[in-house]
C-alpha cells in the first residue's frame, strides 16, 4: 500500500496527527493484515503501549525487520498468523486495517477484520477506519461504446469462424454459437470495469447506496445481498454547449449516460466511547488530481440512456456474494429516467442488468 | 482449440486422413479433456465404432450438442468427470488428447493421460499423439536487453519512493530494499516469457533435450526432475553482416545470445502393435506462418553471451514440478562458450540461472 499516497497519507493523518493522539498514546493496538507493517509502525509513533501486527503471509519477516530498523521492536509485535486463528495475550483497545478491496467489499478483509473486532476488541474500542460508504453516479465513458463494438466484432468474428471450422474439418459448430455469445456478453457487456474516471466524466452527483458503521455492523449482514435505493439527478457538465466561438453557454438539451461509476469512501472517525478529535475521510471518488490505486468501477450501459438536465435517473442495486467465490461479487442494476423531458417520456421502463465485479 | 489451424488441423490430418483408416475404422476411442468434442468428432468420421469423450468441466454439455447437431449421437458419447474417476464399459483401442501445454509440460494433462492409458488402453493399443519432443535453441530476442531495463528503471523507482517514504511518513524502508530486488529480479529475469519467436532470430539449430514416449513413459518418470544435455552451435544468419550496398556477404565476426528458446512438437505415430502408415508432426517451432497458441519460452539471459559462428554453447537444463504447484515448474539451466575463437576463450567459465514458467 505504500506507493499509494492518498491512501497511505490518509492513514498517516488519521493515527499520527497530534489531535488524535489520545486515541493511540498508551493504547494497545491490533493491526489486522499488517502487510509491509507500516499502519503498526504509525501506530507505535502514536505512542501506542504495544501493537499486534497479525499478517498471514510470509511477508510478516518483512514486517519484522521493518519495525525492527525503525527502532519500535520493543513496542510492535508482529505474528504470523491469520487473525482468526491467534491468539493474543490482552485485549486491544483500537484496531487499525487496511482491508478494502475494489469497489469496497470485492477480495476484502472486511470479514477477518469483524472477526478480530468480536474476539479481541474491549468494550468501547475503536476501529480505523471506523465507518465506510459506497457511492454511485451517472457517467459518460466511452467504455459502453468501446464495449459494444468489441461485443459486436467478436460475434461477427465466430461468423468466420464457423464458415472455417465448416470448410476446413466439415464440422458444424453453429450449436455452440448460443454459448459463445452468453460468453461474450459475460465479459464485454455484464462485467464491471477498473478505470481512473475524470470528474468532468460524471454527469450528476454521486448518490450513497451503502453506509456501514464498522464498530456494528454485523458478519451476517455483510453476507446478505445488499440491497439500495437510489436517485441521480442528472446534471449538465459546465462549459457542455457552448459554442466554438464563445458567447452564452446553453446547458445540452440530451445528455447520454453510458455507465454507473460505483466508488468507496471510509472515515475514521473513531468509535463513540473513543471519538477521534481529528477526523479523516479517505475517498476513491474521480480526481483529477492523482486516483487512488482502487481507482472506480465502471459499468457500461448498452444501449446508453438519454435524459435532459434536470431528469434523474432512478433505480436500485444490489449486491451479492457469488456463490462459486464468496470474495467475489455480482452488482444488479435496475434503472430508469424520471423527470419532465421528452427524453424521459421516451425513455421506455425499467431496464436491468446484473455485472461480475472481477 | 478450434481457432489455432496448426493445431486442429494436425489433429485432423492425423486422424481423418484415409491412410490411417486401419487406425480407427471399427474401433474403440477414448478422447481425454474432450473440451467441444472436436477430436471425438474426427474419431467417429474416421469410423470409429465407439467413442467416449470424457470432459471434466461443464463444456461437456457443450460437446454433446456439437456431437449430435454432427449426427454422430449415437457413436460419441460424451462423460462429464475426470478421466481419473470415470468407469468405461469397455476397454480402448485408442486414446486420442490435447493435452499439451506452455514448454510441452506446464499445466498439462499428461498425467490425466498417463492414467488413462494405465486404467482403460488395450495392450498394444495407441495414443494420439504417441510421442513428444523438447527443443532448445541459442536465440536474439531483444527481451533480455528489455527485461534488464525494466529491472534497472524498476530498481531506480525503489531509490526514489525510499527517499519519498522517509520524507512524508518518517520511516526508513531501506530494510525492503533487499526484498523487493529479489521481487524484481524474479519477475524480470528470472521468469521465461511466451513470444512468437521469428526463425531469423535463432542464432543456430535447435537440439532436441527430451523425447518421451508416451506409451511406456510413467508417472514416476514425468513427476521426477527432467535433465538434459544439449551443445548448441551458432551459426550466422543468412544475409548477416552483408554491406548496405551488397556484395559479399561475410559472416558477423560476433553473434550475441541473448536467450534461449524453448519448444516442443508431438508426432502422431500410433503404436508398434498399430502404426500409423501416415505419421503426423505437429511442431510449435518458430514459424513464419504463424505461430501456434503456444508460441515458444524465451529465457532471458542477462547478460548476453558472445561466440564467433563456430562456437557453440554447451550446457544442462533441469525442469521440475514446483513444489508449491505442481502444474507449475521452474527451468533450470547452466551455460557455457565452447570453441576456438577469441570471444569463447573470454567468455569465462559456466553460468547459471533458473527460471520460473509461468
Amino acid at each position: 500500500m505504500l506507493e499509494d499516497h492518498v491512501r497511505t497519507g490518509a492513514y498517516f493523518d488519521a493515527i499520527t496527527n497530534p489531535l488524535n493522539a489520545p486515541c493511540f498514546a498508551g493504547k494497545v493496538v491490533l493491526d489486522v493484515g499488517a502487510g509491509s507493517g507500516i499502519l503498526a509502525l504509525f501506530a507505535a509513533r502514536a505512542g501506542a503501549r504495544k501493537v499486534y501486527a497479525v499478517e498471514a503471509t510470509p511477508m510478516a519477516r518483512h514486517a519484522r525487520a521493518l519495525v525492527e530498523a525503525n527502532g519500535f521492536g520493543d513496542v510492535v509485535e508482529v505474528i504470523q498468523g491469520t487473525v482468526e486463528s491467534v491468539t493474543l495475550p490482552e485485549k486491544v483497545d483500537v484496531i487499525v486495517s487496511e482491508w478494502m478491496g475494489y469497489l469496497l467489499v470485492r477480495e476484502s478483509m472486511l470479514d477477518s477484520v469483524l472477526a478480530a473486532r468480536d474476539a479481541w476488541l474491549k468494550p468501547g474500542g475503536s476501529l480505523w477506519p471506523s465507518h465506510a460508504r459506497l457511492w454511485l453516479a451517472p457517467a459518460r465513458s466511452h467504455l459502453a461504446a468501446a464495449r459494444s463494438a468489441e461485443f459486436a466484432a467478436s460475434m461477427a468474428g465466430w461468423g468466420g469462424f464457423q464458415g472455417e471450422v465448416d470448410a476446413r474439418y466439415g464440422v458444424d459448430v453453429s450449436a455452440l454459437a448460443p454459448a459463445f455469445r452468453a460468453e461474450q456478453r459475460l465479459y464485454y457487456q455484464e462485467t464491471s470495469a477498473w478505470a481512473d474516471v475524470s470528474p468532468s466524466d460524471l454527469l450528476g452527483p454521486p448518490a450513497c447506496i451503502a453506509e456501514f458503521d464498522l464498530g456494528t455492523v454485523t458478519k451476517a449482514e455483510l453476507e446478505a445481498p445488499l440491497r439500495g435505493a437510489f436517485r441521480l439527478p442528472l446534471e449538465a457538465e459546465e462549459g457542455a454547449g457552448a459554442g466554438a466561438g464563445g458567447g452564452d453557454k446553453q446547458p445540452p438539451a440530451s445528455l447520454c449516460v453510458d455507465a454507473f461509476v460505483g466508488w468507496f469512501d471510509v472515515t475514521f472517525a473513531g468509535s463513540p466511547a473513543a471519538p477521534a478529535p481529528h477526523e479523516v475521510v479517505l475517498t476513491t471518488a474521480p480526481d483529477e488530481g492523482g486516483a487512488t490505486h482502487w481507482g472506480q468501477q465502471v459499468f457500461p450501459l448498452s444501449p446508453p440512456v438519454r435524459g435532459a438536465p434536470g431528469d434523474a435517473l432512478a433505480g436500485a442495486i444490489t449486491i451479492t456474494r457469488r456463490s462459486d467465490n464468496h470474495r467475489l461479487m455480482s452488482v444488479g442494476l435496475e434503472w430508469g429516467v424520471e423527470g419532465g423531458s421528452a427524453l424521459a417520456k421516451a425513455a421506455g421502463g425499467v431496464r436491468k442488468a446484473v455485472f461480475q465485479v472481477e
